[in-house]
């Protein structure tokens, strides 16, 4: 493994504007529809109004235990929202729900509005299933957003008061406690660095070192009867023929011992972030976090960058355990891929970890929202029999906030800066402002992403400034034309960046062309379920073929690779051949007796399936 | 629909022995090795403490509401595997079983060992979930299987004095009541038959009548707060959407009104097989049977005759849904499909049913059985990735005395005789004995089915006598070879019968050839799971490929369907490709990058798989 130290930092959201037509169709629907329809399902399914009941230390609690963090998730997302234009329906909204989380606030700093309501006398009882932690996670970060994007320090007030009393109950010294459902190491390390207390970020560091550690203090919450109480469902998930795995909650070897990536997709991922945060110059830490990333990537991870098949565990199984019509690929394990692979990016500059952000990105995670922008895929099956639709809500609704966020603060996945580089990971169209080499420059990228693969990127320095612009040659990019007028020597390749490092001038203008023609992919012979099948992509993009286009299930289709494939906009035509129905009536019969017809179909991109209604649906098709 | 009335009916056990090596060697296994290892399961589990408790009237019950019933269908296998010929050790644990049965029983004929030791206030109160009439119905079945076949009564009297209390209870101007799990009605049919007691069928078939007629009973019993104390997830089975349907138990509408199978496998077919023992002279009764059968069979039936593909109903889903790996296809669904089955044949004479009962006896039902006779399938899935296998016993132990009846029984499915004619329904092996025309007769069929398809069946009439042999012509058989010295005319074909209508000498032999040779079958291309893929199959036999053999996962062979295939004694020699894996490890890669290698693949029956642990195995085998 590369050596470990930061190379880069995001941009503030105020500083980049993303310009092409996906990310600004998404930025406009997320500010005007999709924040406003969670904030009317937050109020309708009791959320709120729990917030509003502890502040008034009377009423029953409604809802899920960890429901509270389905609101800050929503404050997140709202704070990027707001820090790329103001929003009077939005702010509205936000001053109301931050008043009553600050109102349901206890004194010592204690807040869970479950807890408060339902079981004061058990809190921190049961931490390996009850969220408690979770929920204070979401809320710091939901802090740190707001003091970070928008400048207001209400919301970090509340979670400063809150991470002080988890730092006053555990810690070295203190109790070993942390979360059986990982959140709050991302949290406190985000706080730390924004309030600049390294302590936050200590107590993070300890918490992901004692995880998985003997004796687990999950296994020994099993034994308390009054936490098991709260949860009579815990041996199911934690126990394996009567045994104590702790792979549900990656509770079954110390992190750097880690090899494979296993248990419930969100929790890993959000902690495998949490770990890369606080890895620089640890390398065996950093290692192992790469080794768990390369697992899941190399051998674990769907075409669309979906994680997880089984819903049983809502994660992880075997290598090549794939399955696609009943995949589970939940949005919000997507999303955590993005959070995780962008920290290991951001720590390497290795373009590997950039590569599976925009395949998640771009696929297995927005496919988790409707065009509309107000209905939600809780899992991402890369085959469909009619069976999935998004729903405008979940009784378990970690998703659609989470999609929320992830569009709010997409910029943060697109560009980077470094002390003297600037960083391009996915050459979306954008408009960015920021320092480099101490010189305030300005970079706009044309670019009409990912339907387009050609860019210009021009530089407008306040003064002629050298610095290194990196721009990321895409996993899928095969003829990469590059043009930039002035350089003098070709450009270098550094781990998968092309590095233009010269002295800018106003208006110079780096010209490129990532050559984006339709391919055939393959899968490795080890996933059994794409055996004898093709995936179409363009570009960053998978495709999938729909009943909708085609007008019978598309599994009947199976394509013709050695014909051309016709692209149209963002559709794209592929022969092929249709198994023909009308004429066989048995169920089985004598090989031979079923006939095909020569056919065209339509496929177009899997993140907007199923925008039309149910219907069939497949990614893998079969080859003629 | 042809018109209805009984064609034919089964030899007593007794008259039939099975000889072919097929046969005979489960009939051994199931007498010195499948009816012991059940009954030790039933004694460790304390299926038959329970009775003993219940006999002392102290004790709480141990395992399932249902477990009683387990022990009756043992009683009922060990009924036929006694009259096959007598055995110490069975016939000392059958004295053992039937005492304690006895004693167990309430002086009102009531008997249901959970009932009395656990709710003896709760009697009858909870029909929909709770199975009472159905642990009756495998009583009564037992009783009158040991009656029949081993001129034993003690278990007739039993069950008749169960049976009555239930008709003092149940019945046209008393309660209107029947079993949420259907089989009492194919027990009290049976008894009235064999008792001679009209009063048993008229209540069965007043229960047929009743069922799926509005006000539904089991509907009313979800508002049955104390009911539903012993069923608490009777909402989840019953309601979709919060609104009751009734399909899981085959009460959504009136029989007559039926047209496609739905809900648990077992309960429907159970119950369709008694509607069709009632239904001569009602062709609306006998049309509605066979519609939901054909539905099944042309549209909801694996190629093994399994049925039903979910585990979430155990049941049916919708016409061409059924999934190879996740298949649930349960063992008693196969015996299930082959006793509704052999009532539409016997009342119709077509083949159509035949065929059916063989295709799920030589796959789907025998697959549930170890080779060893001591390990059950519960699920029968048509591919593994290595997770199945066969198991001593389940907490639910349905299916292992379930495939132990039917193996007892077997040769209910192989021969028939009317008046005038003897039926050969599947070429197997046996000597039979009986009357025919009023003439003692001895016919020996000399068969090595279903290894070869090449038959000489002997007939022995005491004098010469007059009467239509007919033999089925199996519905894979497309050459047919017949020798009958003496046959003035060609055989004439009925209802997919070879009708052999002559006077019969003593020693007079028909031979016949069905061909066997090995056959690629593929499915309606509207069972998707099955698209781009073919099974080979010879004769009844469905065979499959098993990681054993292969050394690698069968799922990476293709097969070449122009290259020849080579029989070779019970396996089957392919060519085609693999895989190849050893170079490749991206998981998704351009198209092109795999490679595949020329190979053979030996491929072996279905029901036999898995025989050597568990391991990966597929029935449908993608063609190059």
């Amino acid at each position: 493994m590369m050596s470990i130290t930061r190379q880069m930092r995001p941009l503030p959201l105020r500083s980049v504007k993303l310009t092409d037509s996906f990310w600004s169709k998404w930025q406009e629907t997320l500010r005007d529809v999709t924040l406003e329809a969670i904030y009317q399902r937050m109020a309708e399914s009791g959320r709120l109004e729990n917030f509003r009941k502890t502040a008034e230390g009377q009423g029953r609690h409604v809802g899920r235990y960890y429901d509270d963090s389905d609101v800050y998730k929503w404050c997140e997302a709202c704070a990027y929202a707001l820090a790329l234009g103001p929003h009077k329906l939005l702010k509205k909204r936000l001053d109301e729900v931050i008043e009553l989380i600050d109102a349901a606030q206890e004194g010592s700093g204690y807040l869970n509005t479950y807890f408060q309501l339902e079981h004061p006398d058990l809190k921190w009882r049961n931490l390996g299933m009850m969220h408690e932690l979770y929920c204070a996670g979401h809320l710091i970060e939901a802090g740190v957003a707001f003091f970070e994007e928008v400048d207001d320090r209400r919301l970090l007030d509340v979670a400063i008061k809150l991470a002080d009393h988890i730092a006053s109950i555990f810690g070295p010294g203190k109790r070993v406690g942390f979360c059986g459902h990982q959140e709050i190491e991302l949290a406190l390390i985000r706080l730390g660095r924004a309030a600049g207390d390294k302590s936050y970020v200590e107590l993070a560091r300890w918490m992901i070192e004692k995880r998985g550690k003997s004796p687990s203090i999950f296994e020994a919450e099993l034994d308390d009867p009054e936490a098991m109480k709260l949860s009579p469902w815990a041996r199911g998930h934690l126990l394996k023929d009567g045994v104590y795995t702790g792979e549900y909650l990656q509770d079954h070897a110390p992190i750097r011992e880690h090899e494979a990536i296993v248990g419930h997709a969100v929790r890993g991922m959000y902690w495998y972030a949490a770990a890369m945060e606080v890895a620089e110059g640890d390398e065996p830490l950093a290692a192992a976090v790469d080794r768990v990333w390369r697992n899941l990537t190399e051998k674990r991870m769907y075409i669309t960058g979906g994680c997880g098949p089984s819903a049983r565990n809502e994660g992880f199984t075997a290598d090549y355990d794939l399955p696609n019509l009943t995949a589970y690929a939940e949005t919000c394990a997507s999303v955590a891929l993005i959070f995780w692979s962008q920290r290991l990016l951001h720590m390497t500059g290795n373009s590997d970890y950039a590569d599976v952000v925009e395949r998640a990105l771009y696929n297995g995670a927005i496919s988790g929202i409707s065009e509309s922008g107000d209905r939600f895929f809780y899992t991402n099956p890369l085959e469909s029999r009619g069976e999935h639709q998004r729903l405008p809500w979940f009784d378990c609704a970690c998703c659609p906030p989470n999609i929320a966020r992830l569009i709010g603060s997409v910029a943060k996945q697109i560009v980077s800066v470094s002390d003297e580089a600037f960083w391009i990971h996915i050459p979306a169209g954008f408009e960015a402002e920021t320092s480099i080499s101490g010189v305030k420059t300005r970079l706009v990228c044309e670019s009409n992403y990912p339907w387009s693969g050609e860019i210009k990127v021009r530089v407008e320095p306040a003064k002629p400034v050298r610095f290194a612009l990196r721009v990321r040659i895409p996993d899928w990019a095969d003829d990469v034309q590059t043009e930039l007028p002035g350089l003098n020597s070709e450009s270098e390749w550094d781990q998968g960046y092309a590095v233009f490092d010269k002295l800018w001038q106003s208006g110079d203008t780096l010209t490129m062309d990532f050559g984006m023609t339709p391919k055939w992919v393959e899968a490795n012979p080890r996933v059994l379920d794409d055996l004898g099948r093709v995936a179409l992509t363009r570009g960053p993009l998978v495709y999938c073929a729909e009943e909708h286009d085609l007008g019978y299930p598309p599994q009947l289709f199976s394509a013709d690779l050695d014909a051309p494939v016709e692209q149209n906009s963002m559709r794209i035509k592929v022969q092929g051949f249709r198994e023909k129905l009308d004429f066989i009536d048995d169920i089985y019969a004598a090989e031979g007796t079923t006939e095909c017809e020569e056919t065209e179909a339509i496929f177009a991109p899997y993140s907007a399936w199923c925008n039309r209604g149910a219907n069939h649906m497949a990614v893998w098709t079969r080859r003629a």
